[in-house]
């Protein structure tokens, strides 16, 4: 599942632009490593808006929550205050009922990597919290709009 | 309300000693403004123990939430990573059905002062979300059971 | 110096949207309290953008920090997940030498307020980290390229 | 390098305990899933302090920064405000000039599994921020007092 050697092949991608705050620079000054997660999110979310309905209220207004499973990340280079950068974000492809996303960032003025990402969330009923392990109806006709074989 | 020149007598003190985290020094190698924040929460939390019935989740179980409505901060001497830090946490009195602290903030190696500051909060039905405009019953129970007069 | 009844007189100011995110949200399902601290900070590197030689990076190519000294934050509405907020960041005109700003947070969708505040910064030299007592000279060109009498 | 099946043999381990603040509890009431990147960052710093010599400020004393280069998380169980959770932190042996860790986060009262973690920090000069090749003087010196063969 990892991302190290191959770019896996994404059959739907996001790219979105934001700027370094200065309370995510730490005392190295470049970003620090855990606010990639938060960015990693910033993507999701932005690829939720563009590819409609995969919003997080989407998904809870559907009545599911779609709990983090698993994250990796693979840093590259730093990213320092003010500069900006383009989180890219790659739905994969699965049969089960999961949410799988690659990610890129890029630093956005020479376009070199900043980091590598991966994520893996589940669906959970938001009133039980009991796994889902089909996908939820609302998920599939998602995938049948945006997808096409 | 300000805290500036006067210590305001308090009835009820905790202190509670937290380490400097990595990811709370920003690019200035101090720790960021707005970590003290977090600072005073924990102070609140730490004073909510120390004095059996105000914790989050007392209030919470009580049927209210407490959201803030007022928050100030003074900085006097920066924090830096890895350093202990003293969170004075200082119940004052009030008539109105509010809960109102004040905090010090000392550096633990010699007791000087980093910050102070102080906080408003008001209670809220947890289902309604409605102002309280007279102090719950569990709130004069804890008062009645902690101060003394 | 509170800005609770009065709204004083700005002389420049800024208006910067943001979107509300996942990770700003608590358990109450509104921002936390303390991610004010944070919109304020995005609502000055906004003004110091906006009227040009005053972001972070200015301050520090000239030789000096910002700390700051002082922030008061008054909470009047909540924010929830998702919800779009213009944060509006006033400059306060001060004889001192001191970066003092007032901060009016609104909601987009209806403009009510969900909050205000005001900061103080002072200037340190970047190397020696010891107060200055004067206007940097950096800091009186600004204001003489931006103010107006 | 994923840990997901089998835990890997660990040769020095450490233990620390922290309870769950309101402020890293998300909408949906349980830790948000990029607070564990800090509950690691605790783990290393608490692991350093206890085999000691590999605290952050060891290494910057000495001359070197050991930024991360690869961060993995699973996500098991979800924890909840004021829950107390165990950070196990387990140093795992390499020849490369690396700082490899496991993590594994339990729930204090019934020590079910939240989430499981492995890192990998580079060590790179302070002052270049060049990459290392070779395990710097002042960590073959730790390794040999603390690895017993």
């Amino acid at each position: 599942m990892k991302t190290k050697n191959k770019i896996r092949e994404a059959v739907l991608t996001d790219r979105k632009t934001i700027t370094v705050r200065f309370s995510e620079v730490d005392a190295m000054q470049v970003v620090w490593h855990g606010e990639y997660i938060r960015y990693f999110e910033d993507g999701r979310e932005s690829f939720g808006k563009h590819y409609d309905g995969l919003k997080y209220m989407d998904i809870f207004n559907s009545g599911f929550l779609a709990p983090m499973v698993e994250l990796n990340c693979q840093y590259k280079q730093s990213l320092t205050f003010g500069e900006e950068a383009i989180i890219e974000t790659r739905y994969i492809r699965t049969a089960a009922a999961k949410i799988m996303f690659d990610y890129t960032i890029y630093r956005a003025s020479d376009n070199t990597v900043a980091a590598t990402g991966s994520s893996v969330q589940v669906f959970v009923n938001a009133q039980t919290r009991e796994l889902e392990l089909n996908n939820p109806p609302f998920y599939a006709d998602w995938q049948k709009r945006w997808i096409k074989d």
